[in-house]
């Protein structure tokens, strides 16, 4: 049976699966991201020998490897141009140095891109074909799926969810600009608003707690804490504003929302929902279903390995 | 040589014209787009037959109908599914009545994305094979092409850029929202606020005027009134903040503003283009070429007659 390799190269974790044609997992592992160049090429090589070798085992083929970064990049090419949580990157032809490496095909893609692709094929998504995905983590990102294909953009810069403007003259962003949609409903929003509300809830167990984390946030909102429901009204009005914007202009099938921050869903939706149904046109917003990802934090490999499953079979057949 | 008729149905005025592939204009007629179905029907007949004698006269050959509409519909299927301005044709097979009629094929396309199109191919965004097209008139329409080919949504409601939150708790919109870039950067948004500005400049021209249109706005504003100034920096900021959006999400390669409002242009892109340079990736905008139309009011017939020269070249050849 034939399998590829399929590696999510995050700037925090390096994971590495075997995966068939069907999204099916065989065999994965998983590392720290290490900072250096070397060291991350290094890593990826001894996770795919690690897999490859699981492989051989059990007599699959391994033909390809599918990589999903968070960065910038020319996905012909193979080249990676700019990666913000991973800067060692910038600039690398990584399909070339991993071919080499590996002596096998090495296809490279965004990770928002590849979590659309894992949804779409293997998750919440299947059997839709024009989907818009978000993903609400440490920022927020998206990727585009139109008639099945991809949407990637002229420069491959497509898909920049986080970054519309939901408050004109709301928070500042990382990105330069201000009340960009990453500001009210990405996970560091989640703690932002927070600390920005709580000294009008000072019977929160959240008010004076030093360390936050957005799931600490989501648990005392589980409990009926006050603040944390306040904070999950403003995320799920915010991107109920973008994701109507969306739905006016895409007019999709269906909306995949991922991402950690995504596990507050039953906090958040309503107002979303509720945004959603005050400023889109009526037929696509009850077009556009709303889904909750299902592949949590596989979406990008999983996306990774059909992108190198489809890719791949269109070199081994050339010229048809 | 082969022509085809190409129809600008629009809710105030019904254009005709005889064009070429390249686009040329051989003859046109006008009138006034009648109320009733059946008079829509005989008016859009009588301009047909008009234009086909005088091809015939020259000894030019009419192979087919390309009909614009501003509606939702069904292009496949020739169905006029919704059409605000002009509700007589509302749910009507339109391409199958003058097909009968007519006895040639008609196709038929919403009239945004039959501009993008014209523009695209005969105008301002030649050579561009992935646009945003925004029509500044009397409310805000577009259309999107990508890869060459236009993004029509699921059901074909995609491109109401017009109807992107710009300001979450801003002007009430016709559309049931609040806040859509119709209400900052359409001509009659430019009305509402000039009169909204308008107690803060008592020694504008158009402080105490009754009737105003947005060509007087305009006037004033190429004088140096200030109050016409504030207006058009109003719209040429939200118009910014909505396409530095699209910009993120989209990639686009260029960006083409047509519309009545768009005559406006020197004195709302620099405000435009700040919100872009402020809020879009800088990779993004950069490729991102603000165009300001060229076809004017017959962006629409010369988009509705490529469509009608594609979908006829494919219907005259079956099976290749």
């Amino acid at each position: 049976m034939k399998v590829v390799l399929a590696c999510d190269l995050g700037g925090t974790n390096l994971r590495m699966a075997l995966v068939d044609k069907d999204g099916k997992m065989f065999y994965q592992s998983r590392s720290e991201t290490p900072k250096t160049r070397e060291e991350i090429i290094r890593k990826i090589v001894s996770l795919a020998e690690e897999c490859s070798y699981e492989a051989r085992r059990v007599g699959y083929e391994v033909n390809a490897l599918g990589i999903a970064a968070p960065a910038t990049l020319n996905s012909e090419k193979g080249i990676i141009m700019k990666a913000p949580n991973v800067p060692a990157l910038d600039g690398m032809p990584i399909c070339s140095v991993l071919e080499n490496e590996l002596k096998i095909q090495c296809f490279l893609e965004n990770d928002a891109n590849a979590a659309a692709i894992g949804e779409q094929n293997f998750g919440s998504a299947r059997g839709f074909n024009s989907i818009v995905m978000v993903t609400l983590g440490t920022g927020v990102g998206g990727g585009i799926i139109l008639d099945g294909k991809l949407w990637r953009g002229i420069d491959g810069t497509a898909g920049e969810i986080g970054h519309i403007t939901v408050e004109p003259m709301g928070a500042s962003c990382g990105c330069g600009s201000r009340g960009c949609l990453e500001q009210y409903s990405s996970a560091s929003a989640i703690i932002r608003m927070t600390k920005e509300f709580r000294c009008d809830y000072p019977r929160s167990p959240l008010y004076s707690r030093l360390f936050l984390t957005a799931k600490d946030v989501y648990e005392a909102g589980k409990q009926g804490d006050k603040l944390a429901l306040k904070v999950f009204e403003q995320m799920g009005t915010y991107l109920g504003i973008g994701l109507a914007g969306l739905i006016n202009v895409l007019n999709p099938e269906a909306i995949v929302i991922g991402g950690g921050a995504s596990e507050g869903w039953e906090l958040f939706i309503p107002y979303t929902i509720e945004q959603i149904r005050k400023r889109a046109y009526e037929e696509p917003a009850q077009r556009a279903k709303l889904l909750k990802a299902e592949l949590g934090e596989m979406a990008g490999v999983l996306g990774a390995a059909k992108i190198a499953f489809d890719k791949m079979k269109s070199v081994a057949t050339p010229g048809i």
